[in-house]
């Protein structure tokens, strides 16, 4: 392999290096004789670098994050690996990532990667269980865990196969079967062994970031892990988040009960319990804070023991557009209220004719080809139709905003796990309340600020 | 300059990287020997990395974002460029950065930098304006306007300057004074001009990227200005924001009205209203839908042409902790809902002695003192106490987590901004999901997966 001097620099890269660069000399309101000077560039040279004539080098990153107040990676653009928004991985491909994981000396997994992109947090895994047990007893010495991950997991079972999992001392086997699913936590061990040594036994392990992966893990990596923990909101508990919200703006229980109109004792109790308060209450409370009733309401988890199993035979199932001539019939698969954003269903096509598109939506979105079944993709992209076939074991991923159709000759089964990225509500919100123009700058700062 | 051979590497960035390069193979299930294998490097090598007996190099970041589905950003850790958690800039190394940047052919303002910080997207000025005018013309031709920028704006005025701001094809001009401040939203042009010659007349222009830079900026850029258009959401509107969960997740509104009781034309008129459900319908919905009610309530914003003028004569004020012996008189600046985590203050210290410690918060904290007394600050930091000082025209970065406390022998006057970093109230709650040792394997992972 030949040593990697410089970033990669695919043309779109490139020139979304170059507004970076700008960007962050608008934000330090550095004009390009200022950068220069800082720099150690000659005249012009600043230009050259924003407007693309030279490329972005790691010398100059460096140079950068020395003498500015900003850091190598803030330079640095994410690289689109997608093909017009997709980016597909076929069986084949899948197959030659195989390696064998063993466990206590034999071999335990064989992985195998499925569609990833530089674009995403999805790590999806094809894995098939290499250890066959006789039981479920939880403790069975066969059966090795894992230390668990940081990453989510949601995992779809395929064939017979048991699966472990464990929550502060307390281990659990699960029988799973062809269509059962689980959504995890983080740092959760866990553990599969197949119940047969002759029919298939293997799951599709998606783990992905969450929100917690990136800027944030760098951050608060960065302040430590007391300060971290501190940050630490218990799920469901509205006293803890009303306090945190209080105690960000410096607001006391009695300037908060004298702008609210609420008791300065219910105030108090309202801080220190976990429920919520009357909507009415709400109300109150938020307008006087000064913030939308949103951030004073702490969302809840289904999960038991770390996780939320989804058995299919008592999954959700519904057709789609509608009962009268449906494209697709979805089953609802495990997930979470603490993950709003993700969205996992088993998707079968029913429509020889490209289907009804689905909505474009903020959501990443991977597929997975079940059973043996192919199918057709038809989607848009910069105004442009597309299309294109997956087949058994093919796997794909979508980039946020594309619509898509499905078609099949005949009833095909689709894999879906939609998460959220980067573009949270929030985000969303913020750019909702740019002006015309605003969103074009954002996305490819073009010019000096003045 | 010498060239910038290599990724700073002060010791514990140099172990941030290591742990996630760590974290980086875990994520796509490699153990050492495939990692090897995969980047090239010899055996033994990947574990001489991780623990941190080689140091990162750019070669290294260049060889994992060609062949892993990974960006060079992503195995870039963020460094903390604070002693003990807090960063000062003194007024003269800010009068040293001082330049003039010129509008038509004319000197218009004086920049100084303030305290800023590589763990927090705040860029703070001291802006004197050079420019004078004579009336409260918003046309007036010795006005020079910006274009506007990314950031957000926080601005406190000091003397007596006038404020421009344009929204859509309206200019507006406000007569400002000490005391009164201003939040706005990016990319809305301003300007500002000085109505003495001979008084001072400068404001603190505290921009700060909020949500909007970092990781969110680079993946809308490598999607795109249609998809990243397509994501926006408009203030104040709980239709959209309904239609846009249910979209998420491929929900009909006759399937949402089966599971939630609601009849289907009341579903459908919802998701075409501005208005907010009854607080009743919107718990049935969000049951239904498997998400929290803070889901599906959008926030609003008070900013009217882009912007929220506080005048200082009518703004609130309070004491904290409380009335009895107060240690600080806090007023309350311009801000808005759509920012529910930015607190602007002028804070008054009214102790000689070390003040009631204000709680450690989420959010970083930026100081800038007002007026000429100086004034001791308290902080500890990892079990230790530190003190300090900060005098007229000093100022301050204070990273999350972190208690403080103020104390001056004569009353002395501080500008605040606190402002939401990465951890977002879902990463918080995502962090109090974690099982013990979590946080610990988060903020620096130390092991193989399994």
């Amino acid at each position: 392999m030949s040593r990697a001097d410089e970033p990669r620099s695919e043309p779109a890269y490139a020139a979304r290096a170059a507004a970076l660069l700008r960007a962050a000399a608008n934000d330090l309101k550095r004009n390009d004789a200022a950068a220069e000077a800082d720099l150690g560039l000659p005249p012009g040279a600043f230009d050259d670098y924003t407007s693309g004539r030279l490329p972005i080098t790691w010398d100059l990153i460096g140079r950068a994050a020395r003498v500015w107040p900003l850091n190598e990676r803030d330079l640095l653009p994410v690289h689109d690996d997608t093909e017009h928004g997709l980016h597909m991985m076929r069986a084949k491909e899948s197959e030659a990532s195989s390696r064998i994981i063993e466990r206590g000396g034999r071999p335990y997994y064989e992985y195998r990667d499925t569609a990833m992109s530089r674009l995403a947090s999805y790590r999806p895994e094809w894995i098939k269980m290499l250890r066959v047990v006789e039981n479920d007893d939880p403790h069975n010495a066969a059966v090795n865990w894992n230390k668990g991950h940081l990453l989510y997991q949601f995992t779809y079972f395929v064939g017979p196969v048991n699966y472990y999992f464990r929550s502060g001392d307390r281990s659990y086997c699960v029988e799973m079967s062809t269509g059962d699913s689980v959504w995890g936590l983080p740092f959760a061990p866990h553990s599969f062994a197949a119940r047969s040594d002759t029919e298939p036994a293997y799951i599709l392990a998606l783990t992905y970031g969450g929100r917690l992966t990136g800027d944030v893990q760098r951050e608060l990596s960065a302040v430590g892990r007391a300060a971290t923990g501190s940050l630490a909101l218990p799920l469901g508990d509205h006293g803890t988040l009303l306090r945190s919200v209080m105690e960000g703006r410096l607001m006391t229980v009695q300037d908060l009960a004298d702008r609210s109109g609420l008791a300065a004792d219910r105030v108090a109790a309202l801080c220190v319990a976990p429920d919520r308060a009357e909507w009415s209450e709400l109300e109150l409370l938020a307008d006087a804070l000064g913030v939308s009733v949103r951030e004073l309401i702490a969302p809840h988890t289904t999960t038991e023991a770390d996780v939320r199993i989804q058995k299919g035979s008592t999954a959700s199932r519904w057709s789609y557009p509608g009962q009268g001539s449906p494209s697709y019939r979805f089953t609802q698969l495990a997930s979470d209220p603490i993950h709003p954003h993700t969205t996992s269903l088993e998707v079968e096509v029913q429509t020889p004719q490209p289907g009804a598109a689905l909505p474009g939506t903020h959501q990443h979105q991977y597929l997975y080809v079940l059973g043996d079944e192919p199918l057709s993709v038809r989607w848009e992209h910069k105004g442009e139709q597309f299309d294109g076939w997956l087949e058994a074991g093919d796997s794909a991923y979508v980039t946020p905003g594309i619509e898509l159709s499905f078609s099949a000759d005949r009833p095909a089964r689709l894999l879906m796990l939609r998460i959220s990225g980067s573009a949270t509500p929030d985000v969303r919100f913020a750019l909702g309340a740019m002006r015309d123009g605003g969103i074009d700058r954002y996305v490819a700062e073009d010019r000096l600020w003045y």
